[in-house]
């Protein structure tokens, strides 16, 4: 494990529940946050040199917690040294370095595996349930918002913070694939990055996503619409009961009066159920996952392509957001750039 | 009063309270619509031909509730024939012909005043005046949401039918003019108008606004966030309480690492507040300030200028829609075209 | 139509969508409500005396909307002139009388129908399909909540005001009688009726029932909680959708520890389904019922037995909370004292 | 520390920062769960025998989270062996043995104190200071629900499991002393304890208090309504978010119809304030307290009298349930029994 600052001890604690803590060890550069993981894991090994890990014949994986800007070169020289991976999301800073890693990965014939953790959520895995089982028919917009509390980040805009989680959600739960961007946003604090941005996200046809994320919300949202031509969801994750609800009825076309009135004075057309939704921990699903792609040799549910896919929309979002919404095509052959 | 469609009746009946039934005379095509109008108005004057009440001299003033293809035509000639005339939202079909009227209306010393209605209500008058009373500080961001049940229309896109409501509401409480719009959006119904759309809104300096109008939701939502540097506002429309939230802290420049844990897992980082809100219908108010107006020759609050501000957004964001988000400047000085 | 205070306008206002308002006559005490109401309805027939339409052998049927004390008094005469009755809840002032009226009317062969307007809503339509359907299993348990802001009566206490509406609903909704009452309250204002109670009410078996009624609430709320052995409900009458919820599990009789844990940071064990509602207003189904009943000769839904069951309910628990929780049997076959 | 069941885990975790892991010793039967402790906090001290832990000198206090029936023996042997006392609530199985425990508590001079752990929260912290800083006037009702999502216990029953966190919360809030009580309730699983009740409860004056707990709920609700001459308090612990709302106004005694129209259509009269609320987990400002007062020779806020008066209530609410709501005295005095 590399990396022990903000998400690595949510890390650290389930791959000690899944794989014991006498099996792990730990490298960040601050003796001090080592301290700390050495209080609550004794039996860790600990270092300030995250070479040593990699050098480690016993090391067989390497999972990376650090700075976005650090994912290339740890997970490439993690690749090389024969270690399985798996990278914190965003997957890398381009899209060119994810497609490297993920060429790296294939050539070595190694796991490479990008945290999309949302992925491993019982809500998402119920959403992606009922869209590839066809229950909502003909997909139509996917529109999510995501806002938070003023908590600034000085590396990262927005986008690369908190649009990063719906587009991995959105890249699992739909079958297509997009093919332009246009973003919007702003900074309203000099010198600072985008602090409130909105993506739209053009598909072939008349599939359209949106995405809504913001650092200075008075109140947090984390809400998703999911429209499509036979039922509509809506996903909000702030839920602490019935995150996922169906709604029975899509477009009405049935034009007559009286059922036109009682939808102008009514909230809906039909039935709304909400499934129970397994609560186990989604990291530890992730970790699970993990340890169990290694061992079977298989290809992770967000696996290297899933991580590029995403960097290539967040690439594209600040280039459009940085002319005004001018419209980005995807190109979904090769990197971005 | 011409029109008795879908909002007709609503006008009719707070004219009946606020200056009585005998004092209204009311024209509709349809002698089946002037039939329900006279079973509960008996004492008002009815007939399909609406030039007869523009060419009464009795007739001081003219409401507009028509397709909003008609208003232009129906409200010049009523200033022609001298009356005053109170017209639904939009205000016209085009920038040109909103300028048109504002002119005959100054030309001829007649009031002019747009059914902004949502600006009457007790929720949007208070958040104007912690606005206007500088209660927000530096205002960072307007953003709303007003999504709807598959109720569409043929006449108009989406745009036209919802945004018109957030538009009239963001140019009564803000103080600045928006400068250029970039808006995306689709259509899920072959030959039908978009029926889900986003629209970014530019204003000089830092502040941004944003809406998203969507008529195929699977719930209805009416929620508006308005960001400030000193407080920030939620306003939802479909509380049956608490319309007007008001929350103490804007941005948290503070880093400290426990503060900025506790906004991780917390959901606000200072005091609520929700101010009590006027339940009185908007529309009483609206038609009782139209009457002052009258009676004092004065501007009305939603005078014909309001009315062309929130034309020109609507023109300027459906070209930009056409172009997948290409931002369209706003001339602020004449006609959009 | 007799009383036109707070309700009886809304009773005029279906009858007359419903028979047309030249088939009614009103009387009411005070020229000035029947000028109000003249206003609205020209072709109706006003007059302060109603002995006038007692008297008058075209009015087939007389609506009751008068303080509850003149219900025994007015509905009998109405009867005996050979009038249909519907009469406003209570049915009348003690059970003696509500007896008295049921007697007059088998004997006499007249429809009596008391207004227990909640049995006309979609929503307990549709929870009474649900438990006759067994949907429910064996009902362990209703609880209800129905509290207010501070709108005190005279004339009646908390629980003649209040619970009146929740003891018709579970009338109609459970298949049980109740056998005893527990009731505790008490007034917060000197010489004032009681504004705050709670009644338990003891059936056969294992099956109660509670009642928590208060005019001095903070915020509105109706909320009904109906517990089974299979299935739940939550009735919450303020939401604007989801009014009625169905949740799959009772009781989990499985102690495994893990599933236990879940409860304990869960919310609920199944899955939920909120069924839609017919949104119809209660009071024109219950208009309508009214007029089908007299044409066909047919009980009414909630007849005077119903009417009477829901009195000595009021009537006994009144009883008991002056005795602070004493509990009072009922006496289900004749009328409580 | 004694036991390591449910609770004693998050005891140990607390203590474990609050005094370091290596100034714990833990006991408990079962060396399974000793295990379990030791692979968290290898320097921790475990024994089955919790007779070495009260023999140890260098044992300052012991700190109790076994089952009830075991409070009192364990109790008192460690205040007769001069250690400080923690015990987990309710403090004892009767008011007897309450009393017992706080008579050697003075006699030995030693802190005893219970678990009464909400009243450690931010949010009841915040209550106690705006009652006891007499912003809400006279206080009218203290009205508490505490449902749950069928988690039966065999050992006790609802009461005995719920209330007692209702119990502790008011006898910190309130400044009165309640007088009598009369309690409903049943068990829908033969042969099992109580599984829903409703507890009344007197006090001197027209101050009333109820409480209803419920195993067997179809969703967790956690809502307590304070009501008060002046101001009253929405307390729902299960919002993220605004966990604490005070509303303006009580009652309201102006009876001109338009403002009762208002508050009739209306959902309340003023305005409404959430203040924000310390986040900190109540259980380390408990543990912190305990510390304190062994350090400083200080009473405890959740002293053993407010563990008594707890009991009290129980053991009348029991009694009283047996018997069909018949109301119970309070001997505010001496025990119950």
């Amino acid at each position: 494990m590399i990396g022990y600052g903000y998400w690595g001890p949510n890390l650290v604690r389930n791959f000690a529940e899944v794989i014991g803590s006498q099996s792990l060890s730990l490298s960040d550069l601050s003796p001090d946050r080592l301290a700390i993981a050495q209080r609550h894991y004794p039996a860790m090994r600990t270092t300030t040199n995250y070479g040593e890990l990699l050098a480690d014949p016993h090391v067989e994986a390497i999972a990376i917690a650090t700075p976005v800007s650090t994912h290339y070169d740890i997970a490439l020289k993690a690749l090389k040294n024969g270690k399985h991976v798996l990278v914190e999301k965003p997957i890398a800073a381009t899209s060119t370095q994810a497609a490297g890693l993920i060429e790296a990965a294939d050539r070595l014939k190694r796991v490479l595996m990008v945290g999309h953790t949302f992925v491993y959520t019982g809500a998402v895995r119920k959403i992606r349930e009922l869209v590839a089982g066809n229950q909502l028919g003909t997909i139509y917009y996917y529109d999510s918002v995501r806002v938070n509390l003023g908590l600034f980040r000085h590396d990262v805009n927005v986008i690369w913070d908190l649009a990063v989680h719906d587009l991995s959600i959105m890249d699992y739960v739909l079958a297509s694939q997009p093919c332009a961007v246009s973003a919007t946003g702003t900074s309203h604090l000099p010198g600072e990055p985008e602090n409130i941005a909105y993506l739209t996200i053009f598909f072939e046809g008349s599939l359209i996503a949106h995405l809504h994320v913001n650092w200075l919300a008075p109140v947090k949202l984390r809400r998703t619409l999911i429209g499509g031509s036979e039922k509509m969801i809506v996903y909000d994750d702030l839920e602490g009961d019935d995150k996922v609800k169906v709604y029975d009825k899509g477009i009405n076309i049935n034009h007559d009066p009286e059922s036109r009135y009682k939808m102008l004075v009514g909230y809906r057309t039909g039935d709304m159920w909400a499934p129970q939704i397994d609560t186990t921990e989604a990291l530890r699903t992730q970790v699970t996952h993990f340890v169990h792609c290694i061992e079977k040799s298989e290809r992770p549910i967000t696996g290297g392509d899933s991580g590029l896919r995403v960097v290539r929309i967040l690439e594209a979002a600040s280039q459009s957001m940085s002319k005004r919404g001018e419209v980005v095509e995807l190109d979904t052959k090769g990197p971005t750039a």
